[in-house]
């Protein structure tokens, strides 16, 4: 089995209304040390072995759905755990 | 500066049909080896330097807005960046 870690940021040159919000209710809250904030997806798969390639995998996983190419970048860390 | 990474996570306990949904989209798409699929928050926050202390403003800034306690968890990793 595989713990998959998947982290999808829209790039830098992509406006991100939501992080845009969410700092203005911390400048409203009085958090005006806060200077920019970038909104992004995290997600955790577990993934059984397969006979394929695990980075092939999840490098198709994310440019197939997680992730949109266009407008979004994607890294991912695996982790391989043993099942008793 | 203060470069700032938050992941949110639900709680093992809280249901996750967010999840659930991409994992049968997944399914759909004939990658069976997809186990499970949880999915969370990240966020990029650039903070100023204050008087108080880095930590402590991240913990208040995850309990008052970024996070929900109540069902999800979170961590966050600081980095300070040197601006000539």
């Amino acid at each position: 089995m595989f713990k998959v870690k998947v982290y999808v940021t829209l790039r830098e040159s992509v406006l991100d209304p939501q992080g845009t919000a969410v700092k203005s209710s911390l400048h409203s809250m009085n958090y005006n040390e806060v200077a920019d904030v970038r909104i992004g997806k995290y997600m955790e798969l577990t993934i059984e072995k397969t006979e394929r390639d695990i980075e092939e995998v999840v490098n198709e996983l994310c440019t197939r759905l997680l992730a949109n190419p266009v407008i979004e970048d994607y890294r991912y860390e695996i982790e391989e755990s043993v099942v008793q």
